[in-house]
Formats: structure tokens, C-alpha cells, sequence
């Protein structure tokens, strides 16, 4: 890296005034001249270099990486001026960052963000306001409030009175901001169990007595949540916090094409309801699932909550902004019935990380969570902290609404869009390759499809069910492997997931695949990179197949936290 | 505000070239310049703005400035450039928000950063790293590790062989990072719900199965957590979130100190251990408290979790950081006997919002929380998210890294010890002055007074019970509204809260007491500052008394969120 700024002004922080220095804003302007080069680095040098150094991911063990963080005492005296600091930037964690910008890592949801979004966060930095009270705040909670009901209008659309009635009112709430889409699904279904049991004859609601009491009010000895196969697992660890156990976040059964299975669904029902003392708490309807991308029968789903009067959750983390394509927002019709809905500011909202939110229809189901302190959070305030899970919060409501006058919903629904319809070009690509098989027909953006040799997939047509299992063993060890080792590579980067699919061939019995999954949310993600990455995935496997990819490559999964 | 940028090289986002471009960073100089020139802005312009216009707080009623945030409807084009988002910023965010950074500003624990910290987040944002797996974070996960072992080390102080064995150890881990101190005390809460009531006998733990069914496994009817009455709120909602119910999170008494009295300590478990049905599941110390920063007497605390074989809990999310000052750091010990400790990174490491950590003594502790999945956090595998509550989540151990090599152990050792000392000589301050009263003495860097007029100081002296209520009750009308007044006025800001205290006077019955709180973690906050914010109270309360502030100014507290 070229370093323009040698001549740093800075002194180490070794004394009183060097350190009061730090906190002071410089008046001169050379000092400031010295501050504005390290934000060049950052903005453009630091992404230079990663695009020219190190593609995706740098190849280099992780046994090996952690050879170098292995200091485990602060040092006494200052090491570092901040010029060395951003230097160090450069010189140990870039070079072994991973370039989750590049247009060839289609492999999670998280991807190359707007520029912007760096000058955003460091307005959020520089303001430093803390969202937990309005007494560190101010205007940034009702700015929140305000952001919050534009979102929520774009998800229910209720009437503008609705609005004007909630936007500021410091009653009500609308929803709130969170770390993420963990806890936003924690939230709700936190809000969803202290309805469920809430107060009555005597019995103070299980916010206040706990779990154990408010079985015995209620006569239950059971709470569930049922989502599909398919729900992301921050539903079962909300089950292990909250105390209904992760075990009764029962997974309902899901159709071919990923879609929670209706039927399966009221079979489910059925049978719980037979045992008066279990309680369904929750449904969950998934918009855009984390593994394929796919949405639940939400439509369905708000029927079947709506006539059972149980909560209707919406997963949306990854779907909700496909709310702002006039094109595709038919795909979550339904999701206005829910009454609690997830969305991830840091997915397709292309916010920097961390950003969830939960959205609630009923302006007073927070009421079931809220809590108070003396020194803030009085009651009558309009704190938002209040309702939060969190307490002291970052403003991210700044960027999003930011962000949204950059963009427009025009502007989000042109990305959304761009990454459907690559999705299904890709889909269409990977079925003219007879070396793979698409497994998941992609809905949203993410599609999942796996490296299937044609001799193998020829085999595949005739075979008996004993050797297709063999050979779909084979294909997952190969597809596990071959993910790593292009992973490796460096060059582009697919995760992999294990999906128990039916039916990928006639007469393959359920069973474990093992696929590569694609996450197209980058607008740089062109069909011409897709197809490149096939390439590359075909070259590997040639190149495995005769042995040009030694045994240093190729292992097997249990040793590759050793390779990474 | 002045702008220096008005030929903006960037158009609307109007049309997909021109949404590629902003994913796309610019090559050329001059646009390159233009978004050096918004960090200037941001850098150096806001914070000029924020002294010159705000001082702390600007005279807006709430009523007033939600007028101007009704807008719930998201533009469909977009509406703006970055250029107009950053002069919006300028216009109709700063001049309402909490300029926190001023030395004026003592009443929350937020504060001024050193301006680094900027730099530093923008870094964050600039990587995009998601932390909760390896294959998004890489080399970060790895440093991430590092930097949790250097703060395990400052808390624990284990030997060199420890820290070898566990520093890059994929299997154990000794904290994380989270959102804040709520989740880190949930957190350390819900790991120790797991261990009182792990798997026996058939029985699959309290994550598996949920709480009622622990309870029957382990023949009880009750969880509960001690906490002094000082405890952060944080505590009764993790006990509602996990299902033990927040009124079983117990309030122990606390000394004429502020800190935890021990024989109320002994006369709760004495009291519930005659209950075989209940079961204490952990017993909280707190290492500065919100309200008064003191420290419970952690020694005692340990030996007595350690006699009674239960999960010692620190909550050192504000004085932690006091272990780097080796002048201070004796008044934490017995933090090193905790099995857990909470520590906020955007308290007095100086870190912008929001960074919680929590650490644990026993590496294997964070086992009792452990999830996985298909896609990512894979058994075996590195990655942070598998112990963690949150899910994707921001790289802020980049931050603190940075940050402790800038400032070492005795830069923020300065810190502590300007806070503490100062803390020290505003008190004695505070007793010089005939109209005020201390209330609490610092320990740490947190005290408390009142407003308390000579008149009825001496008559409190001699004034039987009855007058004595009154003239409290009185002085708590008095205190309420001059803290509104003040921070109103926008010079300066101090916080209240209400403490229950006996003895303030002698005769003095325990009651309610209006206090006055200041938080002294601001470096350019000195004695004079203190001075001044005191002297200004005097003033206020003699414009009050003969009648020069209007009844406007004057509400009563129910209505104070009528006037912020």
C-alpha cells in the first residue's frame, strides 16, 4: 500500500494533553488536512487494494492466520498513532479480509453496500447520539419514529389517519430498531408468549411471574411456535431463551418448492389441539427463506392465524424490501396480516451491518414488553428505549432514512429486480450445463443447485434406490469439496447448505443433498460473472477429477476449519 | 452552515447506470474529491456547527419538532443526492439533536469519543464484515478472538498458558461482542438458567425442553436472580425475557454506601434456601452502578456464590475499564472471581454505539448456549455466530483493537482517573455550597446532590417527621424542575433520578429523594465546568423564586414530555 500521509502530525497519546487532544476537534488546517487523508485511505485506497490484492479471500490457513493474533496482553503505553492504525488496516487485516464487495461473492447476504452508506455511518459516529432516551437523542428518536411508520406503511398500507394518528404519538409505537434479524424475531415472538399470557384472574402476566406460573394460570404444560422446515434458526434459540424450549419450534413440513405445506400445517394443528394443554403461541410465515429464497403461503397462513386467533409472524430479514418493486411485491401478498414482521436493514436495504427491525400492526403490542428505570425510560416518556430489547442503541434510523431519499423505492425496487431476474437467467443457465442440476427454482434471489457430472446424473435415471443413495453420497462429498476448494481459490465464492429435498430424481428416496446456494443481491452480479463462476467450478472439478488438485486441496469436511 | 461543495459531480439515482455507480467506487479525482469533501463536512463542519448553534440541547418543544416529522410515506423517485443529505443533516438533524460531546453535557453515560473513533467505524462500514462466520469475516473473527482475550486477561489476570490454550482455540470461547449491556447481562443470565438446570437423568436441559419442564425435572417451582436494588433494569427484563419472571429477579438491600449489604444478602438466602423449591440461579455485583457508580463488595459476593455453589454475575458495563488504572483498580476487586462479567465498549472504552462484551472465567461456559445450522455455524467450525445471541453482527472489535493500541492501558488509566478525581472534588465542591446537598459519595466517577436551599436545610434539622416529608416532597418538586429548567436553557446538562435513602438527614425517614446525577467521563470536563453548571442552577432557582421564570417553563413532571 502507498501511504501518502508519512508526515503525520500526531503524537503518540503519551500524556494528559496528547490525550485531551484526541477528543478535541483539530482547528488547524494542516491537522485537519492529516484527518481527511486517513478517510481517503479508507474510502478509496482501502478498497483499491482489496480489488488489486485480494480478489475474494485470500488463501491462507486459518491455523496459520492465527499464528499472528496470539497477543493476549494490552499494551501499557500507546503503541499506535491513528495513521499506523489505519497503515495496520492495510497491512494485516485487509490483505486477509474477505471481499464480501466483489461481484463474484454470491455466497451470503451480505455483499457490496453503497458508498454512501460509509459517509452515513460516519454521521451516526460523529453525532454518537444514544437512542435509548430522548435525553441522548432528541430529535433523532422522533426522526426514528417517522422512518419507522414509512417502512410500516409499506409493509400494511393502513390509512393515512392511521398514520398521522401513530407517526409521533409517544404512547404508541409502530416498531423499533434492533441489533438484527435474531432479535427482532426474538422480539416478536417475546411480544407473542406474554400475550398469549397475559394477565387474568389474579395472575400478573408471565413478563412478571415467569414461565412456570403462568403454565399453571393458563393449565397448559406447553407452548409452541411452528414455522417450516425452512425458518431460520434464531427461531429456535428465541424458543431456548424465552423458556418454551427449543424443541417446541416445530418444524411443518414444506412442499416442492420450499413453501411451508398447508396441509401439513393443519395436520400439525390438528393433532396440538387435541391436547388442551398445549398452546400454539405462533405461527411463522417466511418471506424469502435463508437457504432457497423462497416464500410461505402467507395468504394462507394469515387465514389459518386469523381463524385459530394466533400470532402471525413474518420472517421478511431478507424479502421485505422486495415490498418496493411494483413488479415483484405481489410475491409477500399476505404479509400485510401478519401481526409482527422481521426485515434486515443490512440485507436488502444494503445497509452496513448491524440493522434489524420488527414491525408490529397493533400499535400496542409493545405494551407487552415495555419496561422502566428511574434515571430514563420514565413512564409517560417518549423514550424509545422503552420497548427495546436493547438499551443503548445507535442511531441507524439516520442512515435508513438517509438512504431512502437516495434511492426512492424506484431505486430499491431496480435491485430487487436486478436480482430476481438474474436468479432466473442463472436458474436457466445451470440447466443448459449438463454437469449440474439446478435444485431450487430461485423465487426471490437465492437459488441452490449442485455440481452433478453427466455420467453420474445418467447413472442417476436407471440405478436402484441403493445405489442412488451411494451416488448421492458421492455427490455431496464432491459438491462439499468443491465448494471449498474454490472457496480457497479465491477467485469467487458460492456457499453450501444440506437441504433434505424429495424427488430430485424419480425414485430418490428423501434424503440429505448436499448444494451450492447463490445469494444475487450485488448489482455488479452480472450473468457473464455467474457463468464464470460455473466455469470455474467445472475447471476444478476437471482439474480434481485428473489429479491435478492434490491431496492438500481436497479434504474432508471435518478437517476444514483447518484450511478454510 | 456553509457549503464548500456546491458542484456536486454526483446526479440523482435515477436510473440503473446510475444505481451502478453508486455500488461502484469512483476512479476519478474530481469525484473522489466531492466525497472527501462530505467527510470534511461530516469530520469537521458538524462538530463546528454543534458548538456554535446548539451548545448542549436546543429550546424546541417536543410538540413543535414532531410537526416537522409526519412524512410516512417513502419517495417513490429518488428525492435527494448525498450533497443534500449531508446539508439536511446540517439543517434538520444537528440543530436538534444532544451535542453529548460537550463538556457541559454530565448527565448520561454518553459522551464526547475521541475523534478516531470515527475513522474507525468508517473502517468498519468501509469492510462490511459480518462477524457471525468465518466465511464473511475471516481474518476479523480471528482478531476478534485476540482482542477478547486481552479484556479477559485485564478482568481475569489467568496465566500465560491459559491465554495460549484459548486465544485462537476453535472450541472454547471467552466472551463475545453484542449490542450492549442489556443483551451481555441477558446473556450471562441466560447461560447461567442453562447450567442450574443443564441435562440429568433423561432430562435434555432447559433449552431443549423450556422452563417448565426443567422446573419439574428438577422438583422446583422457582428461579431467582439477586441484584441490589441499584441493579440496571436490564436485569428484570432479562428475568422476563427468560422466563423466570421479572419479580423473581430479588432486590437486595443496599448500605448508607449505595453497595449491596451483605447481611441483607445472607437474610435473602437464608430465607429462600428454607424453600427447597426455589432454586438461586445467580447473584449479580455490580461494578458501578447507573444511578450512583458504586461498586458492591465483590469479594464477599464471590465467596458467598462460591460457599453456596452459584453463578457469580459482574455487571462492570460502566466501571470496568477502571482495571486499566493502576491507581483505581483495586476498588473492582474480587471481579476476577466472577464467572461472568459484563463490560460496555461505548461506556468508558470510548467507543461510539453501540458495543456490549461479555466475558466468562470458564472457557466452556458459552457451550450452554450454543446453536447451529446448515448453511453457516457449522458443528466444529470457527465461527463466532454458534455462541452468540445476535446473528450477523458488526465488526466492532476492530474498533476497540485500534482503540487499545492508541491510547494503551494508561491512556484510558487517565481517564479513569480524571473522572474519579474529579468526581471526588466536586463533591467537596457541592458540600462547600450552603444551597446544595450531596447525597451519594463517589466511588467511581458518578455522584449524586440535590438543590437544597439553606432555609430549608435548617429547618429539616429541627422540623418533626411530619414537616420533614413535606419539606422533602418539596425539595423533589424543586429538584424535578429545576433539572427541566436547565436543560431546557441548553448550557448544560445534568440527569436526575429518584433514590430511596434513609438518613439523609437525621430523623429522616427512608423515602423517595429527587436527585441530581452527574456522570464525569468527559475529559474536557473540569472543576470549573462543574462550577459553572452549579452556579447556573443557583441562578435558576433565584429567577424562579422571585417569579423571573414564567409558569411556561415551570410544569409539573407528568407533563414534562410536553416540553422535553
Amino acid at each position: 500500500m502507498e501511504n501518502n500521509h508519512s508526515t503525520d502530525n500526531f503524537e503518540l497519546v503519551k500524556d494528559w494533553i496528547g490525550l485531551i487532544e484526541v477528543f478535541t476537534c483539530p482547528a488547524d488546517a494542516e491537522t485537519r488536512a492529516t484527518l481527511i487523508g486517513h478517510m481517503k485511505q479508507i474510502l478509496f485506497e482501502l478498497h483499491d487494494f482489496l480489488i488489486k490484492n485480494v480478489g475474494i479471500t485470500e488463501e491462507i490457513s486459518l491455523k496459520e492466520l492465527s499464528n499472528d493474533f496470539t497477543d493476549t496482553i494490552i499494551n501499557k503505553f500507546p503503541e499506535k498513532k491513528l495513521a499506523e492504525v489505519v497503515t495496520g488496516v492495510f497491512e494485516t487485516i485487509a490483505p486477509h479480509a474477505v471481499n464480501v464487495a466483489s461481484p463474484y461473492f454470491v455466497g451470503h447476504m451480505t455483499a457490496a453496500i453503497p458508498f454512501f452508506m460509509v459517509h452515513l455511518k460516519a454521521i451516526v459516529a460523529a453525532l454518537n447520539q444514544n437512542v435509548v432516551k430522548l435525553e441522548t437523542s432528541k430529535v433523532v428518536s422522533i426522526l426514528e419514529k417517522q422512518v419507522i411508520s414509512k417502512i410500516h406503511r409499506l409493509i400494511y398500507g393502513l390509512s393515512n389517519a392511521f398514520y398521522q394518528e401513530h407517526v409521533q404519538n409517544t404512547e404508541t409505537s409502530l416498531g423499533s430498531f434492533m441489533e438484527g434479524g435474531t432479535t427482532a424475531n426474538l422480539t416478536a415472538l417475546w411480544v407473542a408468549r406474554n400475550t398469549a399470557l397475559k394477565p387474568k384472574n389474579g395472575f400478573r402476566g408471565i413478563e412478571k411471574e415467569g414461565l412456570f406460573a403462568a403454565y399453571k394460570a393458563y393449565d397448559i404444560d406447553r407452548c409452541v411456535v411452528m414455522v417450516s422446515r425452512r425458518g431460520h434458526y434464531s427461531f429456535r434459540k428465541s424458543g431456548g431463551i424465552l423458556g418454551i424450549g427449543n424443541e417446541n419450534i416445530i418444524s411443518v413440513d414444506v412442499d416442492q418448492r420450499n413453501k411451508m405445506d398447508i396441509d401439513d400445517l393443519e395436520r400439525c394443528l390438528a393433532e396440538i389441539n387435541k391436547n388442551k394443554r398445549t398452546k400454539v403461541i405462533a405461527i411463522v410465515g417466511i418471506a424469502g427463506t435463508t437457504e432457497t429464497g423462497t416464500v410461505d403461503p402467507l395468504l394462507r397462513i394469515a387465514e389459518i392465524c386469523a381463524r385459530e386467533k394466533i400470532h402471525f409472524h413474518a420472517d421478511a430479514a431478507w424479502g421485505g424490501p422486495t415490498l418496493m418493486s411494483e413488479t415483484y411485491k405481489h410475491l409477500l401478498d399476505g404479509i400485510q396480516l401478519a401481526d409482527s414482521v422481521t426485515i434486515d436493514g443490512h440485507k436488502q436495504f444494503y445497509m452496513p451491518m448491524s440493522c434489524g427491525m420488527i414491525y408490529f400492526r397493533n400499535p400496542r403490542s409493545l405494551d407487552a414488553i415495555s419496561y422502566h428505570a428511574n434515571y430514563v425510560n420514565r413512564k409517560g416518556s417518549v423514550d424509545l428505549g422503552i420497548k427495546t430489547l436493547a438499551g443503548s442503541r445507535e442511531a441507524n434510523s439516520l442512515i435508513l432514512d438517509s438512504a431512502l431519499k437516495i434511492m426512492g423505492t424506484r431505486g430499491y425496487g431496480m435491485l430487487i429486480e436486478h436480482g430476481i431476474e438474474l436468479a432466473y437467467n442463472f436458474s436457466e443457465e445451470i440447466k443448459t450445463r449438463e454437469n449440474f442440476q439446478l435444485i431450487t427454482e430461485p423465487e426471490l434471489n437465492i437459488l441452490t443447485y449442485r455440481l452433478c457430472p453427466k455420467n453420474l446424473r445418467d447413472e442417476f435415471e436407471t440405478a436402484g434406490s441403493e445405489r442412488i443413495i451411494a451416488i448421492n453420497d458421492e455427490l455431496n462429498e464432491l459438491n462439499r469439496t468443491l465448494q471449498q476448494v474454490q472457496r480457497e481459490a479465491g477467485n469467487s465464492f458460492v456457499s453450501r447448505t444440506v437441504l433434505e429435498q424429495e424427488n430430485i430424481f424419480p425414485g430418490f428416496p428423501p434424503g440429505k443433498i448436499v448444494v451450492l446456494r447463490c445469494v444475487l443481491m450485488n448489482p455488479l452480479t452480472t450473468i457473464d460473472v455467474l457463468k464464470d463462476i460455473l466455469d470455474e467450478q467445472e475447471e476444478l472439478f476437471e482439474a480434481w477429477r485428473v489429479g491435478n488438485i492434490g491431496g492438500e486441496k481436497i479434504r474432508r469436511d471435518s478437517d476444514r476449519s483447518q484450511v478454510l
